[in-house]
């Protein structure tokens, strides 16, 4: 079976990687089982075989693939049969630079010590030490007004708004990893957070739940809160 | 032969509307001649027949088709054999979004007194009066620091600067309508504007310029500024 090496929280049971859903989601897409064992930011040397420090790393028989984006591509090729993620829309990789350099450091500012305080004692010291040094605040600091933050962040999530207001997914009307990419980013903000950044009748509010449900409510079903 | 109303100033070659600029484009996609006539945001009786106040509006035949969107979506239908504009990628529409959302509204900062000083006087007048109750100040203010707002601009360019460093075009190797909704707004910005926005050694300033050159320089040779 595939395995996967997938960030977790002092609750190994915690998964909260974005990237680590993105590819959660592509092998649900594609009806290929894994096996997800629990990492911890601080175990560098359980992947140091996989030739970098950071999850998810995928195993499949022979093959170490690492990198979300590359791994999604292996799928791709190493499984044509199966449902497309729809790579070949160029605008992916668009979606994905958007996902990473405007919507991530966005929830980052709201999320980062949630996040720290749901990791293990280990890793705390080292998440608070490279992330403060990151931020150039305390996570103390960084989360303090971020009930003010939010209308920025809705105010980001308009083309994703509009999109979802004309067509079921980013990718049109099936899902594709376009919809993995941005939900990963949702996901891990629920598995490590109770603060509420959608309200509920924002149609990504409507579109994240359609997400949470599909693959056998695979998402909703995951170690998190109910926001 | 196809004809289209399109955006003019007091040169009535000046061709300059972002949403005019996706759609030459996509007809020079398509191998479609197009007879583009000029048109001034004064004369909405000139269009008054396609139900609706802007432009572009396409003729094509007995067919009356505005609203970009709807006009790509229209040349797909229409002409099926001909290089499809890759709207099926759902993820074009967030790109339209953004660019109408993020990109187009920062350019504008930038470029509204241009604009204003390219149109015919009659235009001139209606534009800055709606343009100035749009923006709350007069055009002049608007664009006082537009020096400043570059690295603002830089920055939000990240997601498009990326996605090119990693492929040719918007849509993958090939162009598509998504990198002709993106360049509209480059090119709505270099018919108007001496303004310096995209550094030559940008990859979205490389990018521009094989958009400039394809379709024997359809864009490179309108009238404009040379930015």
């Amino acid at each position: 079976m595939i395995k996967m090496y997938d960030l977790a929280g002092a609750d190994k049971n915690r998964r909260f990687s974005p990237y680590c859903w993105r590819i959660r989601m592509a092998l649900a897409h594609k009806r290929l089982n894994v096996e997800c064992m629990p990492w911890h930011f601080t175990e560098k040397d359980k992947i140091k075989f996989s030739g970098q420090e950071r999850v998810p790393v995928l195993i499949d028989g022979s093959n170490t693939i690492s990198d979300s984006w590359e791994i999604a591509k292996y799928l791709e090729s190493a499984y044509p049969d199966r449902p497309s993620l729809k790579l070949d829309n160029g605008e992916v990789l668009f979606i994905k630079f958007w996902s990473e350099t405007v919507l991530h450091p966005e929830l980052l500012q709201m999320l980062v010590l949630d996040i720290h305080d749901n990791l293990s004692l280990e890793d705390q010291s080292y998440f608070r030490e490279s992330r403060e040094k990151m931020l150039g605040k305390t996570l103390e600091e960084v989360v303090a007004n971020r009930q003010e933050q939010l209308p920025r962040i809705q105010k980001l999530l308009t083309p994703l708004r509009s999109t979802l207001s004309k067509q079921e997914y980013l990718s049109g009307e099936t899902p594709g990893f376009s919809d993995y990419i941005v939900f990963g980013a949702f996901q891990w903000a629920r598995c490590v957070s109770g603060f509420s950044i959608l309200n509920a009748d924002d149609i990504v509010y409507k579109w994240r739940d359609k997400m949470l449900n599909i693959y056998e409510g695979l998402a909703l079903s995951a170690v998190g809160y109910r926001v």
